[in-house]
């Protein structure tokens, strides 16, 4: 089992370490570090290097173990920042049960597997592993977030050479069959459904989703970067989070309900893990949106400053993780959500 | 007085007439229209044809005394649409007030005039001319619509070949100088501030703004459209009106309250517009934001997009009038918001 | 026969119809007119609304039998500009051959033919009306011209609910397919290729193009609009061209020596008509470029930049017609051109 | 002195440090650079992290006293790559003169000197300094290479919470600005204006530039990196240089006239650097060019692309350094230039 604390840390740009400095003024170090979060400034699709600056920060100063998802693009009202999911064993007085979590690399994937089995396969292999390093069941989870690979015109034109064909010859293309292949690896691992069905899917004869997988793709790194969150009996802390799917990109109530029952606990917001999307019919309620037209602006950066602004305004600032492309995360149009939260502790809330 | 109907109806593209065939579906003429509010789905900003092709459509279907308004920009959720102001002065029992609107065009505006005194001055000469003819004061007023025009790279080098200063030199701060213009002209008439106030903060010595101005800028006109809507006793319809501002865009708060207002009434949302800006702080509530450090996609778009998503999530739907650039409309950050809704038909609400 | 006369005239904007004047004064009249082939300034891909307004302006004022064809996009250097195909059957004293012109509708095209067999065929059927009509024969033909349609987000879910498959779910993408048949239908017509290797070339196994054949793709249109232009003997004008094609985007070679074959004959460039793409491999002549890679910037937009840019410095202005996306169209990664020039008047010429 | 070799390398990405495999390759050491001036594959704007990751991932690698110049934007056909100034003192035989370059860093600037007289004196200083350091005179320099820092959200709000006006409140803006008054420094500095008139310059009032400027800004910085190239009798080698400027963006002319000097002795092109900007009349050669008017793309990408594709065709490849905003780097509308080559040995030169 592994406790943890979360810290949400706003960054100046995405060079920025200032992060470390909270962490040590929390009482943490960096070997404490499970895994990093964050939402960079870049435009979240292709050529982003938001994200691989922040990689390229970040990585020389965490631990071995653990692993940054560095999700490109602030549209709107979303403020660039950093989660940083510290381990935090200490048994916080007044709680049985906390919040775990758990990250781990998973092996190198070869561009010709992007988007493909071999993804699925390799995905539900590395969140086995880390549902059983944590000791949980796939009921017990909230959260698997993972950063996986896509191609790039070098990689889509080796695999042309070497007679192979790639999942997509659109680098921005592949990063939906990424995210697609990974989503569908976190379904199977937690038995959402078999595997058979998640090949389906990815054929695009089969409509499987998640509401607690959140997959997005990068060019800085070749294998997957994987964080599993759940809630545990074996760690004591007054994190929780509760966890559903906005049915399309406006839907508030969905919203509302989850925030309801955390209110309901006495609980504060920490952080939302959101994904979003353009509606692949073109419409939303019946009204045609422009995201998928046009040619200006991809997709993904309208679906993250729209989604953005609505749970920017619920949540009261704009430190928000919506991700952008949500395939299999939610169902279509609409996207897998995750809240954190905090409970009271608990001689504030019992009369005396 | 003129009483009114609303008919919002979706548009396929911005050529698209079929608002006419739901007019007259509604028992209207196209004598009737007062004036034609559309959300078109370019960038919204100085090379947006969407507005250019939308005023090429339907200015000649109109009549003369008509003014259209086209906003572009409809990012994220925002679903392209048009709001036909049309006159309706039938008195529909059990009311004895109700909706009125004017519209007008300004005189033309030489290239030199656009973002200064001048600007100020017409609009405020025309929005005067507009109450007059409504027999409206300015209390009764709740939104004042203004599309103005901006500076091409050929008015600027005609200016400069003139010997002229242009109000920047940039084509795209052309407008946020035309919009305010416009915005401060609005305050005047409405006597929110005098114009010698209004001239200090057209010149960002002053800090002047109205809740109920709406401006856009654009390239298809050299005139300013102009639309008045107001509430009278002279009128007799159930259509009614708030308005307030959000103080940043992610206010959620003041949206709500003013829905509160309709929904204590028995009211039903009709159309929310609303005016959004990037805060010219570069943060929203300490949190800092990307939209003014963006130079792949523009402020005013990032802006539509995530009070877009806010007010969408709010009505239910994506046919809402946001439009980008609140330069005086509204305070800084936030926007001015106003609300058009429908009461109930008086049998419904009382108790027999 | 249809002899002509080449009009270039420069936009002030895509509803500009100046050219009417510049027509007028050149002694022709609108009935004249045979194509309107113009560079107009939005992004030229699926939202590109500079095309739908110059197509309402145009359209309307142009005969019942010319056809238009808008290409979006004047990145770099490009200049907006129409180009006037004019009937002018006039004898030139001196010239015993010149160039013909012929243009057409196809018929309209159901979207889930768009990219597909249908496709090709109606574009071949056309473009051999058009030869028959001209009495020309394939090897007399210098640029075939078509526009096309593309899908958008509502004809692939309209295809979808129907039980079809789009040529493409990616409306960018459908704009590819659509050129890809056209020029290929263009190919069968030209004698370049039989039909069953333009449909293997479709499918993507063969490697077929036209050195002749420039397509563009566009939402404001369903069916295609075809121009062909030839050289004949029962012309008799001082109008000329040459075709080849650029092997790639930096091909200065090919176009100096078509460009020295026309200062040979003491000629003067009147248009270059050229296609672009970004090259497929990701690489110009072993050097990566980062066109596909780009998502902030459609790679039809660099291309057309960057060829624009070279092309418009050998004509010494910027009006030069470069249209991007060159799928059969000149070799991969290249691209077609034809050069129309004019002969001096032979008096000029000859020694007395 | 500091006689030096150029060597050009091409990068996968921006991370990419291959260049240091080449380097010792070509039997240098790390500690031999004298800068690193690249072209990194960014958006070239406020927003450019590609140019941060090179930095990140250079600066640690490079001696203290060598300086990094990173421009963003490779629009079109041009090609990331690094351009490596290495000491290379050797005396190659047949050889009485030379390259020589070296480089600096300035002090810091503090925000309110960004685009003042103070960053123009601290760019004259620091190139005086360069130029004794070399032992050079103006009349020897062909090229002075300036990364300058901008204005981002975060410096403006600080500078106006200090009661202090920034240069411009536009973040795009600043960048324009801060080249303008680093090429003014220039230019000072190689005696082509006193300073009086570089203020003049700085205010509008002036027209002033240098053929051998050529200045890019970055947030990643907040100095001046500075490199002086120049010839000498005091180095020995086969590198020259030719200096001069475009006229417009599509002066191909003046481009032929270096490249003919360099021909006639038998000179081989190595490496072209030059400027690139919008034309600020809106127009090239009388015709309207559209890219100050583009709100989707700024000016800088277009000139970039087109000037890129231009100059890419004359070269034969597409590793040219080519930055765009050229204010006072050669005439409005146009650019400086500087071509450096390589003579060939002179034993393959002489008769025997």
């Amino acid at each position: 089992m592994t406790g943890i604390a979360l810290l949400t840390v706003p960054t100046a740009d995405p060079g920025d370490t200032h992060a470390f400095q909270v962490l040590t003024e929390s009482g943490y170090r960096a070997d404490d570090l499970v895994s990093v979060i964050g939402k960079t400034e870049g435009n979240g699709c292709v050529n982003d290097f938001s994200r691989g600056l922040a990689a390229a920060i970040w990585e020389p100063r965490i631990p071995e173990a653990a692993v940054t998802v560095f999700s490109g693009g602030t549209e709107g009202v979303l403020s660039p920042h950093v989660n940083l999911f510290v381990r935090d064993e200490k048994r916080y007085p007044g709680f049985d049960r906390g919040l775990v979590a758990a990250a781990r690399r998973s092996r190198s994937l070869d561009p010709a597997e992007i988007g493909r089995a071999a993804q699925i396969d390799t995905v539900t292999e590395t969140v086995a592993k880390l549902l059983a390093e944590l000791g949980v069941t796939p009921g017990d989870v909230h959260l698997v977030l993972v950063k996986c690979p896509l191609l790039t015109s070098d990689t889509i034109t080796a695999l042309h050479t070497a007679g192979q064909v790639p999942v997509a010859t659109d680098t921005y293309a592949s990063m939906g069959f990424s995210r697609a292949a990974s989503s569908l690896g976190i379904a199977v691992a937690l038995g959402e459904c078999d595997r058979e069905t998640a090949l389906s899917a990815l054929a695009g004869e089969a409509d499987v989703w998640s509401a607690r997988a959140s997959a997005s793709a990068g060019a800085e790194l070749d294998d997957c970067h994987i964080l599993v969150v759940a809630e545990s009996p074996t760690a004591a802390n007054p994190l929780r989070a509760v966890h559903g799917h906005m049915t399309d990109a406006i839907d508030l109530a969905s919203v509302q309900q989850l925030l309801s029952r955390i209110a309901a606990e006495g609980g504060t917001v920490r952080q939302i893990f959101a994904k979003a999307e353009a509606d692949p019919t073109g419409s939303v309620r019946g009204l045609r949106h422009t995201m998928l037209t046009d040619s200006d602006i991809n997709a993904t950066r309208h679906a993250r400053g729209a989604v953005g602004g609505l749970l920017a305004g619920l949540k009261g600032d704009g430190a928000v993780y919506v991700s952008g492309g949500a395939e299999h995360q939610g169902p279509p149009g609409g996207g897998s959500i995750t809240v954190i939260y905090e409970l009271p502790t608990p001689d504030r809330n019992e009369a005396p």
